[in-house]
């Protein structure tokens, strides 16, 4: 390792005074990589990023910059874009600015990584994949839940042949959100507004895009309905507002290969189950149900043969059934592990397997599923392509 | 008790050298209500049930008359229903010849009692009730579910407001069914086969019908799919055949009132739940998930503010959260109860509740269930009447 | 934040070398409200405390103040109250002092805040009561146990409708406090001799009536019985002395709203409960049991249908059935939260909730405590009003 | 044993039909004698009881005596009372018929065992009394409660002077009783109406004075409220009606000795506590806690001194500081326990020590437990004695 260089990758950070930008891409994920002396590529080669936080707010910008340690922060962001050594432009803005946004870093040159949803429409979403593509910069989108323990643990069992033949995936997401009015509540306000770009099928059907195509198949059609159950909450300054937004989704998904997929997705539900969010998927020769960190397994040879007997208490614990998959590596945090991968791709300037396509399929099934939401029917889901190729 | 008067009611009972007939009617309701010393009705009267035992194979009649100790059995069913002493007839036979046989028993005047489905079409089913409804006589059709303790327990909870407003439903039925080479099927062969009769769909929607608009309000509209998931079984004498009878069933339903139902019923699934049935209630101030016996139950009060957290393993067990629902009375056969009921109604000659057009709206979901599969869509569900009104 | 104006107030702390004083509002109230940085009121101010230590001995402030790093103190009062920047006087001396000194603060124009009980009988109080009223100044008096976290959590039950109708209100406190002679008493030797101001009811009884009063209902009527059950312990210098103030009190209240609430203090109990401080709650709908910082509940659908049958051991755990109520929120020390609210209400000028008033009310119960145990009955609790009203 | 004579002692057993009647008096007290072989007295006589069932209701008389195998029944009680060979006449039947009943069988020269309350009134259980010692029979009245295991314990602690000074006793007795809508009620509804005789103080306060008297030091006076928590229940036939008698009473005694006593008497309870009733006592030495049958101590020398930190979660479990005290004797039931007492006493013709007097006292203490709550004020309790003493 003491011959190895060092090549230093400033990143444009845009939104990382927000939540998501802070925790998980910030402090979780950039700030570690540097501290463990950045990712190697190759024998030879470490990238190290070099970020510098871009924001509106100035204050808050500067609250941060002095609590992480990071020298370089600023609020114009052409200034940011316009240094060529900040190579990269990522954006954790709320949603709305992301598409015009990322238009804007292409236009410099940089290389685009971002959060889901890439934007608000497939439209949008395709635009710029085309037009990175166009560019030939290297781009990604974040998909993080492909790198949970748990879901990892499931991927090795599938790639074993473990399942046999998939035949059906259950997942179940949620918990329950507070209102507001007792109990402060744990998510924003503007998730339950529509017009702020809230709801929970925009939010999560994103993520199951991505673990459905990379886990079980590619998405063949959707249903879904979507639910506004609570009609009122109270806000971040603890005054009441309407909902506007569904905070349930129940969606039923085919997927290449004959898997059916069913998932709910909640923010008013109670959670009997062992993980905020589970999947359970069942095929021929056993099955397993993967949690954030855990997964369980049932091979057919130790499947039970249970009685239905309402007549007495049953002696059987069906949760005794399953055997926990073991971890065989370390895990860090899932941000971060695609981070590495980002960089790593940039440095060999290489495409990014969770590119912008990937990110546009996500907002397509959102899309789709308001959709078939509006329309009561299932609809199914057309390939996506360049824009040359959809010509 | 010595001034008490015994009313002996005589029984044809059809089909009783089935599984069900035989388990769950003859032996787990009929045999211990005669135990019992009969049901009482009212202060001075008791009846008495007294079965014969009908079936198209002589010697399994006689080794189940046999077994039993009921002493009076026949293969001529009109040999029985021209017996006056007889009054009722109950049908437990295989769903395809129950039609015409309870029309034929209707004609001889008895009072009806039989399994579900009670037809294999709505029109059927309804064309039954028509029929019995023109001949006043008391008719009835099995919904042993809403008699299971977990579900009595359920019913307790909601009566008494615990829920506040009930937001969503969620069903899940099923366990692993073994496909029969290595390991004998649970269920029989014709499960499996359309031309038999079979299907999930068929079986469960019937019971799904009942229990949805008994305890959580009328069932307005239905979106389903169904998967033959495993394509070849074998069957009792261990040879092998195709199976073309869906053997799962994913299930939307929207209900009068606002609330949802996802139902899920499979034969290809592995349990990882309370039971082999559980419903799970979420409702404004409060959620439960009941079973077969149990129910258990998750305050607002008690309702955790989970963190999602995947970088280390979680803390928190989800599952206890929930507070057992106690039994406040003794639960016996559910089966026995619906039958000690039905001939309550019967020495009363009143209009049992869960009659033949009950009966009916249980054919009608799982038709509306197959045709809202084969043309993707929701699907309404009409109202239900006699013909006279339909007309 | 770069624009948040700090305003520094100074406080009088009078009596700060003695227990309460020392531990729990210098210690854990106001150094670490200075260590957070103030205490934020709207979006652009923070106040910020600003302590001088007065007390009696110089040698014990001087110890406390390079303790504590506080480098204000004096043993002249005088002086303390002539410093304009105090602008809050707090007492925590012993009680038969208040009186006086907090009259003397208010003719130096200062805010109030003190430690209960706010006098030695209702009358003292009212006049502290009508005083600083006259004067127009911020007063309030400590009711702590309002922001245990066990109450707050019962509060929260309460405020969501889930007890249904409340019928009985149960409070245990207490514990052994040893006699001095081998083991070494916990509490000072002057809590048992009426002549300094001892006795559980004038300590206690303060506490009950803001925690009945905020919680359950008004206080209507009393009755109460007091017992001086050891009557010998050694002091903190190991010579024994005669007690003459009580060390037990049971007393019975009726609340407004037609609860009734019985209390049990007492320092010669030993502790068979879930805390040194219970306080059950029965409702028609549901149940709960506080102590400091838990809070357990059992809804109505999860009440048990105990047997009585003393001929064999129990099988069933009353324990078991109870489900802890989750905390909501973070729960800070209880005497510092009440210290924010107070600076923030000074800095804006607004009169306090828990005021002079509400300290009299908590004094009142006290004295009509010991009146009803004199007199051997119950006895009404009249209403409280400024001097001007009751005239 | 085998030169022993046996001596059969005819009992009249009124109101055996009842629920304590026939399953605590004759179902596990006097057919288990029988089963055992009697009952010794002395080392050369058994007593050996012959029980006659009288009743008002032939049709349940026959059934009990069918059932348990008891060949004598009448509903003629003057014939059961001319038989010279039933020595013992027994009243078990509703309190309101009990005086008569009695004075009846002491007119007819029986020994007396009867249930409590002996009368409505004190007055009432005073003649009974001296109508007993007149004739010079012996004569008893139930107090089962002395012979629960977890009271037996209790007694031997204290007997063997563990207290030390016995200060204060806390009994917590009760439990939720439904309200008979929903769920069924344990309790029948003549229980919460006045003019039926129902009442929790008048049932349980007789209870509570031989307890106190006998364990702990005579009841010199007493303080109690009652309230009628529930206004509304429904009846065995499902029947809505109005609760006119108090269903929880709180009360405070004073005893003999100088300790004091709190009990809580309740029906609108859920029960967090060891069991569903249970005393604790606290004394200098020591304080102990006991159920029904068990017992549970805590010595001076293992008593914990607790902190008071709401600040954190208390690490230590006040449960754990206690100790069960073992049964040094198999306890059998606790109404057959003082059956073969009183049998031993009849046939020595030896004044029994639970007498008509004791009897008496607890009708006393309930009469003054009204009076007490009406005149909202202490009372003393007035020694009993026969009419000449009292004259």
């Amino acid at each position: 390792m003491q011959n190895t260089e060092t090549r230093t990758i400033g990143i444009v950070m845009n939104g990382v005074t927000g939540r998501m930008g802070s925790n998980q891409h910030l402090k979780r994920s950039i700030l570690p990589i540097i501290e463990q002396g950045g990712v190697p590529v190759g024998d030879d080669t470490v990238v190290m990023p070099d970020p510098i936080l871009v924001g509106r707010n100035p204050a808050k910008l500067e609250r941060l910059a002095e609590e992480t340690g990071v020298d370089r922060w600023t609020t114009d962001v052409d200034a940011a874009l316009s240094d060529p050594d900040n190579e990269i432009y990522f954006d954790a803005q709320i949603t709305d600015l992301r598409h015009e946004s990322v238009l804007h870093a292409l236009d410099a040159g940089k290389h685009i990584y971002c959060e889901k949803p890439s934007a608000l429409s497939t439209e949008h979403a395709l635009e710029l994949y085309d037009a990175a593509e166009d560019r030939g910069v290297v781009h990604g989108v974040v998909q993080d839940k492909l790198w949970l323990p748990g879901l990892q643990k499931l991927k090795r069992l599938i790639d074993s042949g473990y399942f046999g033949r998939i035949l059906e995936v259950r997942g179940d997401f949620g918990y329950w959100v507070f209102r507001g009015d007792q109990v402060p509540a744990q998510r924003p306000s503007w998730n339950y507004r529509e017009e702020d770009g809230g709801g929970i099928i925009l939010d999560m059907f994103c993520h199951w895009r991505y673990v459905l195509d990379n886990l079980f198949g590619g998405v063949e059609s959707v249903c879904s309905l979507g639910k506004t159950h609570l009609k009122k909450r109270w806000d971040e300054s603890g005054e009441p507002y309407t909902c506007t937004a569904e905070d349930a989704a129940y969606a039923m998904f085919e997927l290449a290969g004959g898997a059916t997929a069913q998932f709910n997705s909640s923010w008013t539900t109670r959670v009997r189950r062992d993980d905020l969010l589970t999947i359970q998927v069942d095929g021929t020769e056993g099955s397993a149900v993967a949690g954030l960190r855990t997964c369980l397994m049932q091979p057919l040879g130790a499947t039970p043969r249970p009685v239905w007997n309402p007549d007495v208490d049953n002696p059987h614990s069906f949760y005794d059934d399953w055997l926990p998959v073991p971890a065989q590596e370390d895990h860090q945090n899932a941000f971060k592990t695609q981070w590495e991968l980002f960089l790593q791709h940039v440095a060999r300037d290489e495409p990014f397997p969770w590119d912008l396509l990937e990110g546009a399929k996500g907002v397509q099934l959102a899309e789709l599923g308001y959709d078939a939401w509006e329309q009561r029917t299932w609809l199914d889901v057309p390939a996506l392509d360049r824009a040359s190729a959809r010509a």
